[in-house]
């Protein structure tokens, strides 16, 4: 069968006849402003620059999910055709272009880390109660939380399948290294859940974990398998890690953002399921005694009114909590940035800075 | 914090204060029949012959589940300490003493193998909704599926750590193999679980994934670290498979044991929970349609009352499926004893088919 993404076949698919085809359509062209934007964002230019090692992804990712269990066809499908961004490997990608890689190990690797990254998704759903994801009905949801997590199981043993067989025991550790640290974010997440008291620093740990280590590992790799000296290794690191969190932070502003409520989009998923994100955390300490209690009952007590989120918007505004949250994603964007500067001046180069300032932008 | 197991200390632990010690002590003498025997057992006199390894397993664990984030090494240390018989790693262990290897890798690698254990032990109890977990809540009652599944990714990722820092790509991808396979096979007891239409073929499967393919890793590791010929690796491999296999028979028909019962162990979970094992196979096969409407009420539809149990036993017993499903068993366990015979005689020969015949002997 063949599989045809927006622009056209992306790759072979074998999989059980069960797997309905729109299930297992892999998107190629990467958008995170579908409709708001006719040109192409930097985001789509970068994937552009990547699309041959791309398209190869995409046909290892369908190859590695197959199984002769077919539910782990099934829901892998349901969750890896969900599309998303292909954010994760396009940096792998990028970061090994960037680094003069020429080799075709960097599409193994990239797939390696979109699989621990689907993995994740589906714990994570799992975990959260999630009913949605990007629209569509989660996996939990259609297969029940135990498939969700045993097929996680499955995604996460063939990423390091993938790795051990690219054979880099460098990678291997950078790779094991940030999933160990990833499981560690989430639990502190589980921990810090609901809990207004939740610090700045500590819910930065939690996006790092949960967002950034990924981010940064992605990239590193790209510097490793090109076997680049160290400094390079670690200036993608940072570039990742930095660009991670800024990722999040925007993320986590979107969700109380009224001007994407305008355009239509869906907000306060992150308010109903009583995430302590960082426009609440700013929010929370700047406010008085009566807003502290509010966010308390809606928060940690989740007793929520329909008129809540109206209101837990309207004090963010008044303690500039958006914003100021858009501005610390400034800074971490700002090191990203900065962090390249080793690097000559290339076409890679401008379109990962590019991405950094358009992964901003989306805040404004 | 000096630990200590029956027989004194064990190990070092450098656990967060909140972990009381009862929780992290980690027990070395290993006995599947406590009470009933007070000869040492074949799997004691196993375990004697690794004793110093073990203990080097057992600190590398301890010490290898310690997080920053309290939680971690809370749960994690509860389900290790509830002791289990750490049968995983004194297979490796022996395999690897068995194959003349005198190296401290041994004991890395049984760490990381146990690990593996423990992590689907985690997602397994989240899976089946159990409570107990020999004798004990079950981690997944005490804190939650959430920290279960999350807890249990954290451990996963820690199994693969080892593995790059023993740092032998042939064996990343023997236990990588191994846990994708696990995986799998966990996905496809969920899809048989409650069809009394499972063949013995698809439970053998089922059985494969998950027990024989760890119990195959763990042995296997062993002859490859001591880099021992492909033919000796493939004989111990096949020795840990069908070792494994027996065990699971032997396991699943002890559940429906009326000895068992009497000696005062609690039988009936299977039953209870649903799950569709050879005795039932072979009594649902050999049975007329009223029978097989009982199975199908009990098992598939889950409509038990009291007196239910009992009536699986007297099925079971007029078909012969439980002396069968021994005999099964018994069938692979000469396979796990032939498959040692390329290897010359010694005391780790001979402990090893001393435990087949063990684990068979607990289901007469």
């Amino acid at each position: 069968m063949r599989l045809r993404g927006r622009d056209g076949a992306v790759g072979q698919f074998e999989a059980a006849p069960a797997v309905p085809p729109e299930r297992v359509c892999v998107a190629v062209i990467v958008n995170l402003e579908t409709g708001r934007d006719k040109q192409p964002d930097a985001l789509e230019r970068l994937t552009q620059l990547v699309r041959d090692d791309l398209d190869r992804v995409n046909e290892l990712i369908l190859q590695h999910m197959q199984s002769p269990v077919a539910l782990i066809p099934q829901l892998a499908g349901h969750i890896i055709a969900a599309g998303g961004k292909r954010l994760r490997p396009v940096l792998t990608l990028a970061a090994a272009r960037l680094c003069g890689h020429p080799g075709t190990r960097a599409a193994g690797l990239a797939a390696c880390v979109e699989f621990i990254h689907t993995a994740t998704l589906l714990h994570d759903d799992v975990v959260d109660e999630s009913d949605l994801r990007r629209g569509s009905a989660s996996a939990n949801v259609l297969w029940g939380n135990k498939a969700s997590v045993l097929v996680g199981d499955f995604l996460f043993s063939r990423a390091f399948q993938l790795m051990v067989a690219d054979g880099s025991l460098r990678i291997l550790e950078i790779l094991c290294g940030a999933s160990a640290k990833i499981a560690e974010g989430e639990v502190l997440q589980l921990m810090t859940s609901n809990d207004t008291a939740t610090t700045e620093q500590a819910y930065l740990e939690v996006i790092k974990g949960k967002t950034a280590i990924l981010f940064s590992a992605a990239c590193e790799v790209g510097a490793v398998l090109a076997d680049r000296p160290k400094r390079e290794q670690d200036a993608l690191a940072s570039f990742g890690l930095n660009l991670g969190i800024a990722f999040q932070l925007i993320d986590d502003a979107l969700d109380y953002s009224a001007k994407q409520e305008a355009l239509g989009k869906k907000i306060g998923d992150d308010f109903r399921e009583g995430k302590i994100t960082l426009p609440v955390i700013l929010a929370f300490l700047r406010g008085d005694e009566t807003e502290r209690e509010f966010w308390r009952r809606t928060l940690e007590r989740q007793e929520q009114t329909d008129a809540d989120l109206a209101e837990a918007q309207r004090l963010i505004a008044k303690h500039n909590a958006l914003s100021d949250t858009v501005q610390r994603a400034s800074h971490y964007g700002a090191m990203a940035r900065d962090a390249l500067g080793i690097f000559p001046d290339s076409a890679d180069k401008r379109a990962l800075i590019e991405v950094v300032d358009f992964c901003i932008r989306r805040g404004h």
